[in-house]
């Protein structure tokens, strides 16, 4: 499940004493203690506001106005993460698995825009690549997983994974078979210039979205049409199902998992606050991993 | 559950006897009396008829014709329901627990604008207040809950409540990536003016609304709007798996609840009429819970 | 679960011996016989036939072309449909009980117009009522009705019904509250000419239709519209758990219930054909009941 | 669930004896040896390439560039297309059971066109038949079919079938009584020239597509169109129900029959490698069936 090396800091170590370095790594990379909270949450509030900021930017009549301030905000945020960047690969205890891995990457790409653009001209391009600080938001989600509800949604999907996949599958067939139908029936004179271009119309259909910008006309075009959207509003019952049994399995397994600490019975609900069986508090369960 | 205080009047008090005041008090906010469910139907009644003189007012033709007596049925709404808020804030027994709170805001506030308007000429942007007499329909939900079925169903929303957030975030997430990359590939000229407004082209894309009023025009922009599309409908699995499983948890916890009261054996279906072990009649749940 | 009254024909009656006129009810009235079953498909298929007769006169090209012919057709029905309700009405053991009965009334009302017709011109507005015939489709669900697989999903619904109806009063509140808001904010200058039209809009943006024939200009008007998508998208989860808990549970209690003829045991699945205990074969279940 | 017969060849028979002509046999209809894997894939990277050649040339710009290239691309997939129907043929024990085969008669008709257009100038009509190609991708879930999950969907898909056809009737015969309503309501000056169309329109708006092509105009229209919406929203959930339930039956059921080979004890989870029980490995479910 995890994207990137993770190593585990163990005190023992001698090269890797409580000093600054470790005291950066558990603020930083660690979740467990309150400053590594505190410190999460300023960033996401961070990658949250630049990528308001971008957005603003992007906003003809605001970035005419406040073009400057949004400017001066940027390059706050830029230097910001640059900071964070070089802080994380200080601490990190394996420097270049840090570097390498995807939100290394990631972290890098997304500072380096804003300092080309200092010596190239013509930012547009290069729009682009500063959006991946989008991504970052995704951190918010490596927080919620240590929620256990988030856990359960993350097993089931990963349960549903290969179902879902057949599934998948099952609708591009469906999709060039409707596409090339419509394509040879309806014909480039009504919208259907390509079967490609079919294609993306029986998605748009299948998927029950219907943007109405390419509609059949002949009457046959219609029936076929009328039969994609029925086989689409029918198989839109294949994902919920296979995602709901896969859920309810993990639910149940999640229940039989729980233990009371006290008298280490199972078959606690997720939300019991109190063992049902000796009344002993009961601990949300805690994960020892290191984060991100 | 409850969003204002509810103080529970104990006929023991010696201030709080059994007087006019108490009478009205049961009247008004009881549900457990036939005429306190008397009240609250007229009620309910008078609320969806000034809703409907509001919308017929809205109507151009029918406001030209029959204004006047539409203006004439409002001010008989304005009376009643100012009765009405009077008479709640003289019975209860905490008056000023009532006045501040959220059913005592908005039966305040949803009268006002007609009295404002006396005095102050333009009642156009007052409309918008008005308006907030809508949610006192909301009442009949409350009156609602108090139904076993209804109780299911609000246990379910609130135990999926933190997994469903975790979907809408991301979803959100989602539609912040995706309307970038088409804010990047479409650009304006196709109608993808701002980042924002690509932000809500991919709600109205993923959400498979499609309304059409901005469609990918490049090939590269319908490949993303495909995927868009697919994952959509995909994920649309996710918040029906999670209801429907904790709904069906509920469900059965619902029916191992219910004692029958001559045998005290559980396991009864929601809609059993008899014990299916004594075949005792059995009543249906009632929680001696004050309304309102 | 019927609609009209369903004399049960007893062969003991001294009144109603196995004369010509009770051989005709088992006919038309029943569905265990092959005879029943034989008049009951060719009524569907003339049911169909004259359906799609009045589809065709509707086109306008075919109605020019074959104008004639199909009149031809629609009075060949016409004598074919009085002739079944002639005998249905001699062959009822309580006459006056099917005439008033909701298929007796549909029976009658929907040869009617073609009578009126030849007295009076002008049968543009009598076509609505010659519609009604498409109603006698609904017969095919009445057979349909005595499949075990039909039955339990019925049976579903009708577990569901309460649930249900409470989440389509939440639906209508939301679309109130919805279209009252977009249309202070849109206006009548965006296409929201009036509440009930804001209202529309919103029933067709929560249900994820999206015509796309009103769509928000402003930005307010897009943010809460989008707001109405992502509701409209989640609280589908809604019906679809409350269906799906209900028909796993229905399910289940089939199993419960369905018996071997032999050994008496029950837990077989509803497409068993020998009992999983004793290897006996197992019938179909089929409930005595009369038909329509 | 196979559509054409299977011969099991019997390495027994003195006929059919481990020849070249049983080697190629296995290789080419069989699935269970690397040799048959690695012909199944090479043989889907072919029909995938030879599917975008066709996709690419009815993109009009493409074709212009490279049409010569995409028509000596055609021609070579022809040739190996028609190089493995011959090989089929040879290696087939029963050479006219395959032939007259769902797949065999594809395999025939999708090579055939090219031949034509030789002799027959005007391929424009033959590109219908040469798409036929494109079926032959369902063999990828032929292959699919021996993966233990793809199992549990055709199961369930099969255990449905009954119950969601029933349901697909009613949404038939709910799109008619719709669409003639909104015909006679709205009229062919909005758009609902005729009934099939109209019904066109209630099964766009029915599955939550909503093109947008036609919308009605009339109040009592769009009262009739927002019906149908919520209809269609709340019906939604039946072929949903319908499957969840199949589905989580038939994983159950799954999860029963997978027994140990070391302590044969069931009630494995589907994704278990190792026996709960006895901690014995446990093989991933072959069955001993030839392909295609």
């Amino acid at each position: 499940m995890s994207i990137e090396p993770q190593p585990q800091p163990s005190s023992e170590s001698n090269e890797f004493a409580p000093t600054l370095r470790f005291k950066l790594y558990t603020i930083i990379f660690g979740t467990s203690t309150p400053a590594g909270k505190r410190f999460d949450l300023v960033l996401i509030y961070l990658i949250v506001f630049s990528v308001l900021a971008l957005m603003l930017d992007s906003i003809r009549w605001v970035s005419d106005l406040y073009g400057p301030y949004i400017f001066a905000f940027e390059w706050l945020f830029t230097i910001l993460f640059t900071a964070e960047y070089l802080v994380r690969v200080y601490c990190s205890p394996k420097r270049w698995a840090y570097v390498f891995s995807f939100y290394g990457l990631v972290d890098l790409i997304s500072i380096l825009p804003s300092y080309v653009s200092l010596f190239v001209p013509g930012a547009n391009f290069l729009l682009a690549i500063r959006l991946l600080r989008v991504l970052r938001i995704f951190r918010i989600l490596k927080l919620v997983r240590y929620l256990s509800e988030a856990n359960v949604l993350i097993r089931a999907v990963m349960m549903s994974r290969r179902k879902i996949s057949i599934f998948a599958m099952s609708v591009l067939v469906l999709s060039v078979i409707f596409g090339s139908l419509m394509y040879i029936v309806e014909g480039p004179e009504n919208g259907f210039s390509s079967i490609p271009k079919s294609i993306y119309w029986t998605i748009v259909t299948i998927t029950t979205v219907g943007y109405g910008d390419i509609t059949p006309h002949t009457v046959l075009g219609q029936i076929i049409a009328a039969t994609a959207m029925l086989t689409g509003y029918s198989i839109l019952a294949v994902p919920t199902g296979i995602f709901t049994a896969e859920l309810a399995q993990e639910m149940q397994r999640d229940r039989r998992i729980r233990n009371c600490i006290n008298c280490s019975r199972s078959g606690h609900e997720a939300d019991s606050k109190f063992c049902r069986f000796c009344g002993a508090g009961m601990e949300e369960k805690s994960t020892p991993e290191s984060k991100d």
